[in-house]
């Protein structure tokens, strides 16, 4: 910090003062994905948020997908993906291929790079003591493995908290035979957020929320209260990949989390900038 | 059970109880590896073990290695595996093939069937907080990232066990730089032991113990005092890949575990045999 | 177990894992009484069962009678025993006899066959800690100081389970004035089931189960459905003395306890065989 | 206490503060037999100081003999006692009609006397839980089954005064073969005190306290130090009788309780009066 | 106590039993105020009877006014004070001076006296942990920075009893802002009362009751029924300052206090007195 | 924070993360006086830094002094405030007087104003629990009642530390007979930090640290060994009230304080700037 004054440091820490009292002691699910997670030095910003939050008293639990990671070994391993409508069509191999990738390398590195910016975290996926159950997607099209959570054991990630760790966490789940499925990320976050009773979901996308006009940076919607949904859905502001990262958010919403916000992972350092400050960055949604 | 008269199975488990006594509240690292993690029957009669001794109290901790699947995986991705002197050659890119098989798709495997079986599993390997510090192996040949430990953070197994789950652990290290490091499992194994006070070390090999006589499957000698280890060594009835084994066993002795025995992975139920009968079965390191 | 391999031995325990899985945690109240009290090697049995099952982690309470051992000390004492309708005529120096051998020889002897067994007991009587609060049973004939209880004090059990030993109870009761009780044993085992919790009550007894015609080793009826209770009293199928036995395990499963069962004490390791086999053995009670 | 006024009773309450200051929260061991026992009035003034000392917070551990009780039962069986040099000679029936009557009838008695005067008492013998481990007395006459302590496990009383309960002892033990032997209670009541780390051991006599001169009442010693009793024992003024309880007051000492005490049972109130006032009563070693 | 015997001693402290009995582990909350507060020999007995109440596992709680010191100071420092209806006018000045006073003189000096008695006391004021929250009075005439309780936080004095220690609370209040507020003490000890789940409130007074004529001695009520209180009012039995005393009471039986009584604080240990008879003294009321 | 943007804020914030692991669960005590208590803004950042660092899980103990107020309330009450070498003579009235105004108004005022800042503080004298015991300063001059601390109970200020308060200490002492002492906040403080392990002494001065030459504004020594400390005395850098300052921060170290350091409470958020960067400000004294 070296052309920062400490009498400024010291100052900026203070103005924190009431955003630290408000989220003391309080589960923050971050939901972990896009740029953020591919460019290195975002990567290693959002680690050290994660890891602030954290030492502060704040208990953060980082729930991540890992596309690109998947395609890449599928890749190397000489299969391609397939996507419907977006979504990767999963058979059995691809389930094998996602499950090793995602909590074996994915999940495993942020791990390791949040121990490299003095955190503690533990890994884990649906698998750890059965927590994302899941069955095959019954809505639209056939995407194979791809599943739906049936149930969460939050008893691992509780434990997990209780001991000062932060709980990092691949979303792939289970079914009683063992079979595993590809579960949506944000999804999964919003389950666990709600399973976890949490204040806060945060979402990070790569847009700067939800854009009234895609085309024009100026028409960010800052607030929508979830009876707004519909309609935006209606009118087709939320619509194609959106939609499912917005039902994540309602449904946390509607099962006890306080707030839910969708927020620009390209920016760095922005889980603590909409923490930390009055008007927040991004798109809030609340009941 | 429909053969077995249930007179008889009363008195069976009626047989086990001085063998419960003894080990129950204790803890019993397994050290899990060979055939008995390929046959897919002998895979599901180990996690039936498992599972049992976990139920009637006895708190066990599984530590895995997996070479066949890395193989297998690196052979996929049209990598050779290079092995110096029976010990696989791990470049940077090795490493990380080792880490996301061993961790993503192994462990988390193993934490699967334990479900299946009926238990409760969470699986970590040796970067999840910090668990495995290691550091480039120094002596003998260079083999790349193969690593040995410098630290083990019991920490999270031990709260694992307090909250009734089996740990299962991947036995990948991690230096503080974030370089990952494939570590010999026995060695991990006998580590872990030692770090958490284990009553028992159980060693799961392909052999029926130590032979005096490799072709002579009557001379498998059933006791071995660590003073008799250099003696054995040195008249070449400890050789090869025996040797980390041993040694591994050794330290674990050395460090406050009680027992420490090497069995046949290849016998069903080979770990309920040899705790809970007088004789046990394979062979037997004591201090 | 000499003739036994330990392979078939290995498999009996693991075709117990299930019911192991089922009642692990729980409290289980047995009602110990007839032959299984008076044959050296049945008890011996007995208190093994008991043993085993609060190692693997079942939470055994053992409430016992003991009539034969309170006539023989009254007869020794150049008291006679009477018996009205098969229940003992208690005067206040019987009430004395049968406080001083149910609570200091039965008991007592019991708590020391637990310990010869591998076991930690403790012996209790009703006394303790006002365990068993009792007052004169008002209906039918006057039986002097037999008493039927008003209030069970589940705390002194409850602690010493909490501590790992298992409670041994003896049924007399007490007023406030510190009159003793004699207290019919089946009732209380079914009044102590339901203020601990119980899952489990099970009553053993000398004959095989509910029998349709008591001449008819075939007719024993294997399960009771709560409401057919009143039916089999009516047709004289629950009669005698079978009729209080059976009062206890409706009350017991009216006030919350999952299953009750009758069982054959003459037949060895029948506890066992009840708790860890599908069929059980018996006449189950549920509601 | 309608003949004193409510003002002379505060002060008097006012006056015992300085000593409820001094053992609130310390485990004091009463050794109760004598006269104080057998006269019902005394009895209930023991139960009532026992009481009151365990409401204001001070652990009391009540620990008995039952010499009267005994002898009586054993004559109504028709056997008679027969004493060596003034200790019970125990058959193998004899032993077994002690414990009965220790631990059924005296024990029994005397928590239900404590409930009654409205504390909250447990019973419990020395086979309870493996509390008193005994063998046959070695040194002097061959007294049958008398039997000097070889351990003594104190976990059920330490959880029983944890629970608030006053745990009562009836001092018979029991080696692993569950054979029971007849345990002196000034012995027993020592080692407990010394198991417990008890803060005073108070033993009810049937004489003021130490004589120098047995005859002349006011010839009694109200103060020893360990080191006087070699000479006290050898010029006769400890002597029969009075030799096992001044053993048991010196290894009790020497074992790390405070203060040891022996009073007179048969003044009403004797222990509150020792305990509640600067010179207490009767004879006090210290170390 | 040179001129009691020590039996008679005993006799009253076995009388105490029932009383003891009945309020161990239960809160007590005191009034404390008027000549019990002035005279040093009072206040040294009311000391002393709550040091021993403590000991005994009664949880003390004392409130305390403080007038005459303020009044003291307030002149030292040359300013008058001034009464409005019996209640002192509360400038800005004076609230500063009434805060200093209460909690930095009269309250430290009462912890201090606690000491001297052998007791362990932590001094609260309301500002304390936010302990007693207020605003302006609001019905009457304006007596400045005289407040009405709006909330009051009971954790730092529930942590004090959770650790043995008696907790001292000079009654001034706070707002957010900082502004401080003299509070009446009557209605504060019946505010923490209710708050703390007391058994008794016990206020302190300077008559012997509440009297049905002040000039006739022999005219106490000695108890009163909720219901009742509106006519004692109406009949002008209750009146002047004796009004806020009687709502204190009312309000705290409201909220879940069992008893409070108004007594006499001129009586030497007249809180014992009180505690510890059937009849008690003064005034008692009851829902 | 309007001209500050929130980009660097995060920036700002992460930069701290290194410091805020260094100190997180840690005791640090701050001795509070001089112009930091006077100037009402400086007084809330010293406020704000305090509730910051508790918010983020460092455990501040605050530790003042308070001379001007206690000369101006001598002053209003007409007593002359009388000095010998700098010390305050503290006759019994003034005693009387700096306890009421330590503990009643300074001490109370700063509870307040943390109250206000959004944090939760306990405020304590060393008369409450017995936590500062004082007797007479015997070495140099006759100062009346100015005592030496003679023993530190910390369990208050532990127990309010684990309950998440701060507690905030004026630092009057008492000897056994209620005798009140003036105690010098320089050596309580650090008596304070040895009694409860603190890893940071933090004595806040109304210079910029310790200077080689006073009218040299260069001329601060950053960092001191304690063997360095006698020379400096003896060449008259360390001087007059500096003196005793010092000595506290030596004794703080000699009894297992890991870091002492005196920093100009001058400077705004000297607390934060201290704690939060690498270089510090002022003196810091270590082993």
């Amino acid at each position: 910090m070296e052309n920062i004054s400490t009498g400024l440091q010291a100052k900026v820490l203070i103005s924190a003062l009431p955003y630290i009292q408000k989220y003391t002691g309080k589960v923050v699910v971050v939901k972990y994905g896009g740029n953020a997670m591919i460019n290195p030095e975002l990567k290693r910003a959002v680690m050290s948020d994660i890891v602030l939050l954290s030492l502060i008293g704040i208990r953060v639990v980082l729930v991540h997908g890992g596309g690109p990671e998947i395609t890449e070994t599928l890749k190397a391993l000489g299969k391609e993906s397939r996507f419907i409508g977006g979504l990767r069509y999963t058979d059995a191999d691809t389930a094998e291929v996602v499950q090793m990738v995602l909590s074996g390398k994915t999940n495993k590195n942020l791990v390791s790079l949040i121990g490299q910016c003095g955190g503690k975290a533990l890994g884990f996926c649906g698998i750890d003591g059965g927590m994302i159950k899941a069955k095959k997607l019954e809505k639209g099209a056939d995407l194979g493995f791809v599943g739906e959570i049936t149930d969460i054991n939050p008893q691992p990630l509780a434990n997990a908290i209780y001991n000062k760790y932060i709980p990092v966490i691949a979303t792939v789940g289970t079914d009683d035979n063992g079979q595993v499925y590809n579960i949506n990320a944000d999804t999964a976050a919003a389950e666990i957020a709600a399973a976890l009773g949490a204040e806060n979901l945060i979402v990070l996308t790569d847009i700067r929320g939800l854009m009234r006009d895609v085309n024009d940076p100026d028409s960010m919607i800052p607030a929508v209260k979830l009876e707004e949904v519909p309609g935006l859905i209606e009118q087709g502001i939320i619509s194609g990949g959106m939609i499912p990262k917005v039902e994540g958010l309602v449904k946390a919403l509607n099962n006890g989390v306080k707030k839910a916000v969708m927020i620009d992972g390209r920016i760095e350092h922005s889980i603590l900038i909409e923490m930390f400050s009055d008007e927040g960055i991004g798109t809030l949604f609340t009941k």
